[in-house]
């Protein structure tokens, strides 16, 4: 029986030499591999006590939806800056170049709602982390953060230490 | 009890003065209203004898997966230029303001293989359009595009005639 893994499409020297690029859309267009993925992840939530699922843009979307569907929750949008139309809070962090800024809606999450925090991949955990900030700002706590995989190689775990992290599948490698 | 719309919040003259802007994020961010909208376009497709769905970045990331996960379907995507790692065919239209590109991974659709594509919304249906250009450019044939909400006033679908168009909610305006 094949495994989620099998499904991932691995890039070698790929967008730059000695990087393997996970590609996961040959996960996800492959209603096998995409029926293993959610269901993995669902997996990786028995037993949590939550509320909400939130996901940020876009590839957060991916999971996170399906995910809040099938758990039958609601699904939190956290967009890059300039997307949501009603009044946010929004949190500016640094990437490899450069810096990114993304945001929430003010009221879409209630102090004290119990959320989940859903992506598809932790590489340095900058965006997350930056999610996370944007969570607890609203008064959400988050319970649990999931992904489908982990390059362990980049200390993601690290940057979010005090968090309950979880992941699918865990490269070695960055 | 609750129909979809219900949860829609609707904000007057934004982006500009005339428009009702419908935003989704109080649809999905609501455990009931997200299965109500998932399940409603769901039903949209009985009956309907396809292979793949398919979802443009961002927001058709949002409906597109879910229901390619509750119809155990794969899930194509559609993304902006430069984001998809592997070999692509890519298509420039036009939008209001300026153009976009977008993109689809050249190995994502086998010739034959019958394609629903799925957005939140219908406007003038430039995105649709182009969308349906790269996945026919494939080969793929698209049986049905369905959308949670559609702008009659904007007339999307008559730039898609030709093609089995629905939606769950119809605003008569723009």
């Amino acid at each position: 029986m094949k495994k989620v893994e099998d499904y991932v499409r691995s890039i070698p020297d790929f967008p730059e030499e000695g990087v393997i690029f996970r590609d996961i859309t040959t996960v996800i267009q492959d209603a096998e591999g995409f029926q293993l993925a959610v269901n993995e992840m669902k997996a990786l939530l028995d037993g949590v006590d939550f509320d909400i699922i939130a996901g940020a843009e876009s590839r957060g979307f991916i999971f996170g939806s399906p995910l809040a569907y099938a758990m039958e929750k609601g699904f939190v949008l956290i967009r890059k800056k300039g997307k949501l139309p009603c009044e946010t809070v929004s949190v500016e962090y640094d990437l490899e170049y450069g810096s990114a800024e993304i945001e929430i809606h003010k009221d879409s999450i209630q102090p004290g709602q119990k959320v989940v925090i859903v992506d598809d991949l932790m590489a340095t955990g900058g965006t997350i982390e930056a999610s996370i900030k944007l969570i607890e700002s609203l008064g959400g706590v988050v319970v649990k953060v999931i992904f489908l995989m982990e390059l362990a190689g980049l200390k993601g775990r690290k940057r979010l230490s005090g968090y309950d992290v979880a992941s699918v599948i865990t490269y070695e490698g960055k």
